[in-house]
C-alpha cells in the first residue's frame, strides 16, 4: 500500500451545484497548494485550518474562483497534512482543478484511500473506518445512529475491554509455557474458566445484535401474503403512500413479486408483494404459490391478511399455515365493512385491523409493526449494534474459539495448546478493529467506498 | 424579496460521497452554528473562516462528526454572515442538519438564494452573477473561461465606461432641459455626435460576440449533410470516438437526425447527422429531405460529405446547393482509395479529405472545423464573450435607442427628446449589469440557479 505519494480527488458528488471540494492528503499538499492557488492577499504562510479567498491558477490562467485550506497534521482526518479546494460546483471546475493538482505531482486517490491513510496512521481502527461508509450509505436514521456509534468507538471500546481480558490470561499462559519442564498446573483455572465463559457471553451478546443490525442497514424484510383479493396491493400503496422514502424507491417488479423501499418511524422497510396464495391446480399459479411460501423463509416479518367482511375460508387457512407464527401479525382489512367473526384458531396472532382502500388505520398498523420488531430493534441511539456481516462472522468464529478453549480448561490441556485457540479468539476480534486483518481483506474493504472518502 | 431571514441549503450535489457542505447565510448564522455545533475543545468565539472539528448535536445526540466554519460579514460570499458545516456526505447526516437548522429558525433557501443576496448586497453585480451560474453549467473550457471572464468583471467594466459616457451626455441635456427658455442649441453638437457612435459601435462590437459565445455556452451546431452511403454516419461515430466528451451524450435520436455532444480541441460541438439527400419520390425520403434542409438554416456549419472514389453526381450537386456556401467544409471521405477528380464547382469550398471507417485525417477535419470557427472563436481567454441571450437582446436594444438617438442629435431636436433615448440606452445597459432590471425577471434568472448557490 502506497503511502508517500499525496493523494487528490473530489471529495463532492458530481453534479451541478454550489460547491464542489477538492481534496488532497499527503507531504506535498501544501507545495501542491502553493503552485495552484493564487490568494487574493499575498501571503506567507497558510495558517492551518484557515479558509483563504482566491483563484485557482493554472500558471496565469485563472481557473476559478475559490477558497483554499490547508489543514496541517496530525489533526486532519487522514494525520497528513490535508489541502482542500473549494471551487463552483461544476464538472468543468472540478476536473480542471484535479488535473493541475495530478500535473503538480499529485496522484488520483483510490476509492476509500484517505480513509485507509486515516486507518494506517492510527486516527480510526478499522470497524470506525467502516463505519464512515454506514454514515454515508445509511438509509434510515436509526442505520445512521448505528453507524455513529461505532465511528465513536461503541464496538471498538467494548472490544478493548474483552481483548484486555484475553491477553491477559494468554500472557499468563506464556509464562507457563516457559517453565513448562516443571510441569505444574495453570494456576486459578477456575477462574480462568469463569473469566473466558464471561467474555463469550458477551462475545455473544454483541454478535447477537447483528440481527437488528442487519435490519437496520439492509432494511426489515416485511412480506405481504394473503389469498387473491383481499388487498394486499391497496396495502401496499398506502403504506408507501404514508411513508417518506429517504432514498429512491427499488425498481423491483419481478414476475410475481413487488419490492418497495420505505421508512417506517424512522425503521426502514423493504416491503414485499407476493402473489395471491390459494388452493389451485394451475401450473403457473402453483409455481406463484411455491415461489411466496421460499420469500417468507428470509422474511423478518409477515403481514397475514384477510378481509374481515367475508368468512375466514380454507384458503385464509392455506396462508395460515405458511406463516411463521412468532413473525406474524394479523392484519384484518376492510373494517369499514361489516365484520365476519374471526375463527379460533387466529386468536394466537398479534392482530391490528385496517381499511387500506380509505387508509384507516395505516398509524396502528405501523405502530404495531414496530412494537413486533421492537425487541430486536434495540435502542440504536444508546447500546451498540452490529450490523457488519464481516464483524458478525468474526465474533461467531471468536465465539467458536472460545467454546473450544473453555473444553480444552476444562480437560486440563497444555499450556500450549490453550495459547492456540486464545490466539485464534484474539485475532478474530483483531480482525474487525483492523490489527490482524489481512491486506487483501483491507483492499476489499475500502474498495467498497466511494472516491474521495 | 426576503433578506432578513436567514437561509440554509446544501451546497453540493445530492450522492454519496466524502463530503457534504451545508451552508448559512444571515444575521442568525452563528447563533444558529452555535446550538447545533458542539467543537471538540471548547470554545469562546468563532474565530472568523477557520475550521474547527466537532459534532453536529441535536441536544444531547450527536447526529454527525463535523467540520464548521463562520465567517463573519463583510467578506463572505453573500456579504452576510456565513456559516458552513461539512459533514459526512450522505443524503442523511445532510438531511438531519438541514432539518437542525431549520429548527433553530433558518429558512430553505429558495434556488439561487446565495447569490441573489451577494448581487442584493453588491458583491456581485447581476452579470457577474449569472456568470457564477455559467461556470457551473460550462460545458467546455472555452465556455468555462468565457463565463470565469465576465464573473471577473470583464463584460461589466466594459458596460461601465461606455455607461459613464452616456451619463455624462444626459447630464448635460438634463441642465440644458432645466434651462430650456433660454432656447439655446446644445453646445458641442458635433463632438456628442461622435462620442454616441462610438459608444453605439462599441455595443455592436460586444453584441457580435455573441455568435461566438452562443456557440460556446451550447455547443456549436455542426450539420454532417451529404447523399445516402458516403460514411455519415462512421464520420459521427469517428468523430465521437476520438472526442473526449465532458458531459454525458445527449439522448437525441430522432426520427431522422441523430445529435451527439462532443468537445472538439475545447469547443463544444453539437453533432448532427441527417439523412441522405437524394433526387426522390419518395414521400417519406422527400419528407426527411426538407427536415434536413430546415436544419441548416439553424446550423453554424455544415460538413459537405462526399465519396472521393465515386464520381461526383448530380445527387451530389443537389446537397450542394443546399450548402451556405460560407458555412460550409467540403469533406472529401474514402481517401483509402483510388480518387475520382472533383467537379470545378467545387473549387471554391474550403476541402479536408479523410477516411472516415479507417479513422484517418479526423485531427486534419477538426483542425480545419477549428479554423473555420476561428474568427468566430476569439480567444476567450483573453477578449469578452458575451454568452447569455437576455445580455444580446439587452445589447441590441440599447443599440437601436443609440440610433434613434444619433438621428434625433442631427436633426437638432430638443434635449428632452434626446434624453428619452438616451434613458432608454442606459436602461438597457443596466439591465445587464442589474441596477434597471425589473424584480419578476431577476427572479426569473435566480430561480434558474440551483438550490444552495
Amino acid at each position: 500500500m502506497r503511502t508517500d505519494a499525496t493523494i487528490v480527488a473530489p471529495a463532492t458528488p458530481r453534479g451541478e451545484s454550489g460547491l464542489a471540494v477538492i481534496r488532497l492528503s499527503g507531504d506535498r499538499a501544501e507545495s501542491i497548494l502553493r503552485r495552484i492557488f493564487r490568494p487574493a492577499r499575498p501571503l506567507d504562510s497558510f495558517e492551518s485550518h484557515r479558509l483563504y479567498y482566491g483563484h485557482a491558477v493554472d500558471g496565469s490562467e485563472v481557473v476559478d474562483e475559490v477558497m483554499a485550506v490547508l489543514m496541517r497534521a496530525p489533526k486532519t482526518f487522514t494525520r497528513e497534512d490535508v489541502a482542500e479546494i473549494h471551487c463552483h460546483g461544476g464538472p468543468l471546475p472540478v476536473s480542471r482543478i484535479v488535473a493541475l493538482c495530478l500535473r503538480q505531482g499529485a496522484v488520483m486517490a483510490r476509492p476509500g484511500e484517505f480513509t485507509l491513510r486515516a486507518f494506517l496512521n492510527g486516527r480510526l481502527d478499522l470497524a470506525q473506518a467502516e463505519a464512515v461508509a454506514g454514515i454515508i450509505h445509511a438509509r434510515s436514521e436509526a442505520a445512521g445512529r448505528a453507524a455513529l456509534g461505532q465511528l465513536e468507538g461503541r464496538l471498538s471500546s467494548r472490544l478493548r475491554v474483552l481483548k484486555k481480558d484475553l491477553v491477559e490470561l494468554l500472557a499468563h499462559l506464556e509464562t507457563h509455557i516457559d517453565f513448562v519442564e516443571e510441569d505444574i498446573d495453570l494456576p486459578d483455572q477456575d477462574k480462568w474458566c469463569e473469566r473466558v465463559a464471561a467474555v463469550r457471553r458477551q462475545v455473544e451478546e454483541i454478535a447477537a445484535t447483528y440481527t437488528s443490525g442487519r435490519m437496520l442497514k439492509d432494511g426489515v424484510r416485511v412480506l405481504i401474503l394473503g389469498k387473491p383479493n383481499v388487498g394486499k396491493s391497496s396495502l401496499l400503496n398506502c403504506m408507501l403512500g404514508e411513508s417518506r422514502a429517504i432514498v429512491s424507491e427499488w425498481a423491483g417488479t419481478t414476475r410475481d413479486t413487488i419490492e418497495e423501499n420505505l421508512v417506517l418511524n424512522g425503521f426502514p422497510l423493504r416491503l414485499i408483494d407476493t402473489a395471491g396464495i390459494r388452493q389451485t391446480e394451475d401450473p403457473v399459479e402453483k409455481e406463484g404459490v411455491e415461489r411466496a411460501r421460499q420469500k417468507i423463509r428470509s422474511a423478518d416479518l409477515v403481514l397475514f391478511l384477510v378481509d374481515g367482511s367475508r368468512p375466514i375460508d380454507d384458503d385464509d387457512r392455506l396462508v395460515f399455515d405458511f406463516c411463521p407464527s412468532e413473525r406474524t401479525l394479523l392484519v384484518v382489512n376492510k373494517i369499514d365493512l361489516q365484520q365476519s367473526p374471526l375463527p379460533s384458531w387466529l386468536s394466537g396472532l398479534p392482530r391490528v385491523s385496517i381499511g387500506a382502500r380509505d387508509h384507516i388505520g395505516i398509524d396502528r398498523l405501523g405502530d404495531a409493526l414496530c412494537r413486533l420488531l421492537g425487541d430486536d430493534r434495540g435502542d440504536a441511539g444508546e447500546s451498540l449494534l452490529v450490523y457488519e456481516s464481516r464483524h458478525y462472522q468474526a465474533l461467531l468464529h471468536c465465539s467458536q474459539a472460545l467454546d473450544r478453549l473453555l473444553q480444552s480448561l476444562e480437560q486440563g490441556e497444555s499450556p500450549e495448546f490453550l495459547a492456540v485457540d486464545l490466539q485464534d479468539a484474539l485475532r478474530s476480534l483483531g480482525e474487525i478493529t483492523g490489527e490482524t486483518t489481512p491486506d487483501d481483506v483491507l483492499d476489499t474493504i475500502f474498495s467498497q467506498f466511494c472516491i474521495g472518502k
